[in-house]
């Protein structure tokens, strides 16, 4: 199969951010003009995207947010607080331009690709819109694997895609976020097994759903992984069995953004879930990865824990759709700006040291 | 004194933000095509606006940021990282572009207006400055009262001037910033005063200082308030006594700014003592300060207690200039952005509700 091939390939060819970047970044971060470590977050963020880009002149050019939408059989199990069909009325609400990704992705200027690769219903067809519906839906991971591996490895190829295409039309920051109803109930099960964590420890609210269907979400994990485990030996499994089409096509946004050493801002839950899954594939894609925000929901506390990765934004926000990962692009352009731009201890002819106290 | 008239008259004023405007806005927020309250610190964000500017309709126009300049004459008692000359040097930094406020500020598209009211050293003449020295510095107040209060209302007024005429211009966001060696002492010295704490739990590294400068500025605020708290009984006791002109000048600002119902942003632990003495002149003043970030300062924290506001951003910066208040400016367009664009549930065509569980 082609896909197996070029997603082998692509993993191949991925590299770890560069030490010695790191070190002249380091170097240079401390000779500006400001108390060493003073700019906190944005000095780390700086360091690390010259590490990723190899230069000490990081770029966030055409920063772009791939929002992929995608149903989830799993939502037979009752675990929702909305119906199914909002997925794809949300779709539609995108294409309108009335969703919160929308408002965000345009005041923070970033570039905007809405993808179907799976709401369930007839192919979406909108000049806004990539068609590239894998299947109409998973199915329930409770009963069977949610997807085959074919369509798993079709899902990634699609991400990978997207990824490719933005990078070479000049993009150098890429962020990845999602629509489904169901999927916080899928980055759970991920979670839990990826993690080896109890369902009831990664096991949240999502958007809001109540007790009961709380209750039935932690079931759901709970007999998925009774059902798939024992199948798992290989990340794929993990993703085919457990995942999602919109998840697999995240993951391989990472992928083919670390191939091209393009750093990638994770939005929430979901997302961190197909990064993660990525990272099992290739551990160095972690060097890619900025973690854009902290999501009240307890699974994705325990996934970035997991990747080591600390997150830029905690804003209480639990919406997805990329909306997190839209907003962290100003602190990224703010921490190259510094970066580039800031004079010298030297050249501004600004002290750095004190002289002995007069008293 | 006509500077005494202005700020009585000013404070008189001032009004509440509007709880009629906060309701509507609420509503309005629970109406758009998201789970309540997913949106998280934004939403907050953006109802809080809409209570202030008296709107459904909140703006942050021409975004303007006052990096205030004045040096201390507390640095007599050896209590920084840095020379007091890097107060002036600084100053050529931002005229030359070269500082961290720069480059931030360019970054996420808001106005600069550089400001010194109390440089050591000549009057500085640029044309991207606004020379407004009170006095070149002010006095130990180990040993003496900062200002007179003469000199604390001068400065006052200049940051009053400041916004009535940036407000005058369009500007809708207001940020305060500054640069003067020596200020986390005079900050420190404020925040213990305001809130009956013990200096030890306030003074902080600031920028750098070691172990010994630490012990210093602990010294040096605990001999300050013996020697003045007796004679404090009006806010503008502490503010002379204890203050500097670019605190006043930064206090000046939130008053002008509440009495316009334009949102302030406070930047660190500095902006943040000089808004909570315009809280004390005027408990109103509250209603309309937006706490940018949390600056590691451990009296920082203590005077965002005292206010009861929380910060948006946590990015470990500690450096002034008023760059976590520029760095905040996105995150409120972000959130004004979502709250005016964003469909309704209704207008969209979303389901809001959910069917029973089939299982």
């Amino acid at each position: 199969m082609s896909s197996t091939l070029t997603l082998e390939s692509m993993l191949a060819e991925i590299e770890s951010a560069d030490s010695q970047c790191r070190e002249q970044a380091e170097r240079r971060e401390n000779s500006l003009t400001k108390p060493p470590g003073s700019l906190g977050r944005l000095e780390e963020l700086a360091i690390r995207l010259c590490a990723m880009q190899r230069t000490l002149q990081p770029t966030a050019t055409i920063p772009t947010i791939f929002t992929f939408a995608a149903d989830h059989g799993v939502c037979e199990e009752g675990v929702n607080a909305y119906p199914q069909s909002v997925t794809r009325q949300m779709v539609a609400n995108f294409l309108a331009g009335g969703a919160a990704i929308n408002a965000i992705s345009e005041s923070v200027e970033a570039s905007l690709t809405l993808v179907d690769v799976g709401v369930i219903g007839p192919p979406i067809h909108h000049p806004n819109l990539l068609s590239r519906q894998v299947a109409a839906g998973t199915r329930n991971f409770c009963q069977q694997p949610a997807m085959s591996e074919e369509q798993a490895l079709s899902a990634i190829g699609i991400g990978m895609d997207c990824a490719e295409q933005a990078i070479g039309n000049g993009s150098t920051l890429l962020g990845i976020g999602e629509m489904g109803i169901g999927n916080t109930t899928v980055a759970s099960a991920i979670c839990a097994a990826m993690t080896n964590t109890d369902p009831d420890m990664v096991c949240g609210p999502g958007t809001g759903s109540d007790r009961s269907a709380l209750q039935r979400k932690k079931d759901a994990v709970r007999r998925a992984l009774a059902l798939h485990t024992p199948h798992i030996s290989r990340p794929l499994d993990l993703l085919s069995r457990l995942g999602g089409f919109e998840i697999a096509a995240m993951c391989g946004v990472c992928i083919a953004a670390a191939r091209n050493r393009c750093p990638v801002l994770m939005d929430g839950f979901i997302s961190t879930a197909a990064a993660t899954i990525a990272v099992a594939l290739k551990p160095k894609v972690r060097d890619y990865l900025i973690a854009a925000h902290q999501s009240p929901e307890p699974g994705h506390r325990v996934l970035l824990e997991h990747l080591s990765l600390d997150p830029i934004l905690c804003l209480n926000m639990r919406l997805g759709e990329g909306t997190g990962a839209a907003l962290a692009i100003p602190v990224v352009r703010a921490a190259i700006a510094t970066f580039r731009s800031m004079a010298t201890f030297e050249s501004a002819g600004v002290a750095q040291e004190c002289p002995q106290p007069s008293t």
